[in-house]
């Protein structure tokens, strides 16, 4: 796709199939008292041994040293040049509570705060009020009639929530109101060009609707917007690669990045379980299946090395059943290493492995980092994953005569 | 910078502090008796140590195969596209004089040539006249009165000069007047495009002036001009990844390139010794470091092996001093290779390592071309190295919500 103009010349549609399993915050770091990392640590005799028997190197998201929010990682891996097509972080947040977004909305990130008597900012969080107080309040904000649109509030949690705009003529280039400072009052929304002068408008108006809802109550008395976004265009992931393509992700923003990319995304449970069983249930449907797995991810946020390892080691029982549908290659990547020691997303290399009937193994004994850092793939930019994946699956014919 | 036209929006400015220590030339080759590199025969515990407990890789300073000049090598690890933004011939020989540039000067280096009585050339270097003979001869050329511009004449070493051309309207985009062959008289300076007819008029009447002055030697009765350039505007360090850098080296030349940076130049002695003293006593005013070690470049320019290893082994000595300020992030990088069997600049990738409290070391037994190759970082283009510094100090946030 974006590294090589003419994969789809060279893709050919083939009855075999591609499993890649993401495992949000696959990558790690040694901890500092022992040296090794957690997916050193966790046992998982199922992807150790599979790795020894598959192609394995690491990938670096978006670049070395730059850490990658869940947009970037993702669309990195779904072979999308994650510097040309960012996701805002409105439509992120919107795609992450499962709000539809059509073409032209504007998505923005909103949060409660509280301002002094004179309107000055004293807390830009409004003392993280749990979502029990800040639900009712959505509810009254998403009574606020802005003329000639719709506008919609949407709780997320706690503080959080996402405004959403509908009609015509709305624009992405505004301003967003948070100073990220305190003592001074928030700003209005400033349209960036004259073509974004009525989403301006239209933000200013619910803000001023959120006051006179709010400003009786001594904390949690505003709301400050930014990130706002729209959808950006991407190509259609099955069309670029001439595939039939479906996601199944327990967690809706990755149902979100799927839709965005064009997938076709299958219902699911709450948990990996439940994937794997959609996996087994759709598994003639569709030639590619993008497949994710969020706890890795969340330990690692929560700096907890020992539930990262835990988390790893319960992918790990996984494993056999999606190797028995005997997909032709399967692939497990990470959108972004999650280093306990770091409590959030990291720059680091991600190991990959991916398995075919191509690939017989290259002495990688164990599925982390320092192992797949000496596999046969090296350290390629994520965004080359699918050439091999589909390459393995013998759905990409000679480039050139 | 360059590879990541979003870095200003993820650097963060923080109090943590950055080294880079460029040491030039640092790359090298294996002896063909020994099969052994300078690195590799050199006794370095300081440095093999720091290897074992820092990310460790190679980089490559513009592509495989392709030597450096100093430009690009430096220009490169600051970050900067070392293919677009070029240094020419001219402002690098006047920076390594320590020749204050203005905006719009146009600097070429300058040769002493001899020709016959018919004009025609028989040296291209006047048989490499020394200092102090030539030094006489530019006083003289210094003289010289162009009308309407002042043009200046400095010596460099032996039969080298640089040219200055100081006043409105110039370009660098004019000929240059060396044939590159015997037996034909020096070209005429011409005009590449109608804006640039005043510098060929310039560097015309420079030319003739010489004719006048010299005209009667025996030897380096003529000269030659070259490499005509104007400094490049290049973004600025500093605002690009928001720090308030520092340059300390002893030699010109990388004072220059840091300027051209726009990095804050601190003056120091001259040798390594005064520039880590210069580096502790300005510790505290600064968030980077750009240290540049030359004795390694030099060694392996005379070709002379033992000589790069002992200057490698001196180097070792101060990395204790430099680990005392205890930086957030260390890195000790080279500019490009300077292999003793090449007796000049080589293309070989260049050992890396970087150490911050996040590194915990990776396997790397010592810091060389083969052991650096097993390293976590791989081999990356030079260009990426800031991004891998600022993360290790912290100063990067997530890129893409």
């Amino acid at each position: 796709m974006i590294d090589f103009p003419h994969i789809a010349e060279i893709c050919s549609p083939t009855p075999s199939k591609v499993v890649m399993l993401v495992v949000d915050g696959l990558g790690g770091a040694p901890n500092p008292e022992t040296g090794r990392s957690e997916l050193e640590v966790a046992r998982m005799p199922n992807l150790d041994r599979l790795a020894s028997r598959s192609a394995c190197g690491l990938t670096t998201p978006v670049l070395p040293g730059i850490t990658p929010g869940s947009g970037p990682g993702h669309l990195s891996l779904f072979g999308y040049d994650p510097v040309k097509y960012l996701i805002g972080r409105g439509v992120l947040e919107a795609l992450g509570i499962d709000v539809e977004l059509q073409d032209g909305d504007v998505a923005a990130r909103g949060n409660f705060c509280t301002l002094d008597a004179h309107g000055k900012l004293v807390d830009r969080r409004a003392g993280r009020i749990r979502s029990q107080e800040s639900i009712p309040l959505c509810e009254k904000l998403d009574q606020i009639d802005v003329p000639g649109l719709e506008v919609r509030i949407f709780p997320v949690q706690d503080y959080r929530f996402v405004a959403l705009f509908r009609g015509q003529g709305l624009s992405e280039d505004v301003t967003e109101t948070d100073p990220q400072i305190l003592d001074v009052p928030p700003r209005r929304v400033d349209a960036l060009n004259p073509g974004a002068e009525k989403t301006a408008a239209a933000a200013n108006a619910l803000i001023e609707g959120a006051r006179e809802i709010l400003g009786g109550r001594e904390k949690a008395n505003m709301v400050m917007l930014r990130g706002f976004s729209q959808m950006p265009e991407l190509p259609s992931f099955g069309q670029s690669y001439r595939l039939n393509p479906a996601a199944i992700a327990a967690y809706p923003m990755y149902r979100g990045l799927a839709k965005v990319a064009g997938m076709t995304v299958i219902p699911t449970g709450h948990d990996f379980k439940a994937e794997v069983e959609t996996l087994q249930q759709h598994y003639q449907e569709h030639d590619f299946f993008y497949l994710h797995y969020k706890p890795a991810d969340a330990a690692g946020e929560d700096g907890n090395f020992d539930a990262k390892v835990q988390a790893l080691e319960a992918l790990d029982e996984f494993i056999p059943s999606i190797l028995d549908l005997n997909p032709d290659a399967l692939v497990v990547a990470g959108d972004h290493a999650t280093p306990s020691i770091l409590a959030g997303h990291g720059w680091q290399p991600v190991p990959l492995l991916i398995h075919s009937k191509l690939t017989l193994g290259e002495g990688v004994e164990a599925f982390n980092e320092r192992a797949c850092a000496t596999g046969s793939i090296g350290r390629i930019p994520a965004t080359q994953v699918m050439f091999l994946a589909l390459a393995h699956a013998g759905k990409l014919i000679k480039f050139g005569p």
